[in-house]
């Protein structure tokens, strides 16, 4: 067993409490979100601190950081204005674009223009989804809640799916996960692709006791 | 551009709304979390609806689905009741341990003994640490809120990193991402490595115009 490095987050800084979490939580998911402003402007962005979080309902969420001044970035603005928005799903082809769509704009340049990228109407929400994105999920408002300090988390109830058509098993609602080929993000600036995928189904109470006693972790 | 299968999501049910999310939301980090009941005994599941969601102050969070029938989980009561909880990373070679930590096992029974990993004394909160996990995050309740129907989300506070210190680099806080060798969560049974790691900086408003004008990504 190794030593460990343990680190009292009460005597680091608030730019290396944010390198140790980014850099231990992974891989994350990224959500390439897409709103619009009140100026019609279609506005895309990346987000990490993103995930899934419930089932019943199905909602997603994601932080988003406001500035050092307490200035709320224009995703977090168009969301609250509007109760809406579009997560877009980042496969690898996508990569550039979304590293696009990560440069801190003025809130008058559309993204998506920027990267080449093509809008879709959306179908039971008025944002426009990505069209090149192989999954995009509309979302309404179910909670912007602040967290302290910068940050406030955005809440968001799945209303639609759209799914690539060859992407999907439609009996059982089976998604390709290899063909989705999603990239999630890492620590520093490091991603990952998702192509060394296995199978582990999970186990129960009556799965024989051998199993569960042979197993040796004490490397 | 391939054709959209699009899913409207009151016209499904909930479990297809669930396979749905999952398989779309990936890759997932997996917090294995530790925490202690009322009997002192050690309690460990995993959790993959689970990501940092706030890096000022440092937060991170998971969702937590009660039963069929309102019960909530051992791990959503500890938490409650103790005020704290620890996340622990899950690289590759914990993936079986963490499987068998998934059992719905009585109450009374310790996770980790049942997965022959060791425990760990907490540092600054009570609750146990992983000794086997290369990374483990104490956290203290920052909120539990809940997401409507089964949902629950847990809000942490970390207050303490323990890493291998062959993982970290003392002086930037740098994080081996290669060493931790982290597994997420895909869709269906599906997990995956995180061996294929690239690094892609961040790009700005000065980045020359021709690199983001020559993108084409309408394939």
């Amino acid at each position: 067993m190794k030593s460990k490095h343990s680190i009292n987050f009460e005597k680091i800084s608030s730019h290396e409490r944010y390198k140790v979490l980014a850099g231990s939580v992974v891989p994350r998911p990224i959500a390439l979100v897409t709103t619009v402003g009140d100026d019609g402007i279609v506005n895309a962005a990346p987000f990490s601190f993103f995930n899934a979080l419930s089932a019943h309902p199905p909602l997603l969420g994601f932080g988003i950081q406001r500035g050092v001044d307490g200035t709320e970035k224009d995703t977090y603005k168009n969301i609250v204005n509007k109760g809406e928005f579009t997560v877009n799903i980042v496969s690898d082809e996508l990569v550039e674009a979304m590293n696009i769509c990560g440069i801190d704009f003025e809130s008058d340049v559309d993204e998506l223009t920027m990267a080449s990228l093509s809008k879709e109407p959306g179908t039971l929400i008025k944002t426009p989804r990505i069209k090149e994105s192989k999954i995009s999920l509309e979302c309404v408002l179910h909670d912007a809640i602040s967290t302290g300090e910068r940050g406030d988390l955005i809440l968001g109830k799945i209303v639609m799916a759209h799914i690539d058509e060859d992407l999907i098993e439609f009996k059982n609602l089976y998604i390709d996960q290899i063909g989705l080929d999603a990239v999630g993000r890492m620590g520093g600036h490091g991603y990952v692709r998702t192509r060394e995928y296995f199978d582990l189904k999970s186990i129960n109470k009556t799965t024989p006791t051998p199993y569960l006693q042979e197993r040796n972790w004490k490397k």
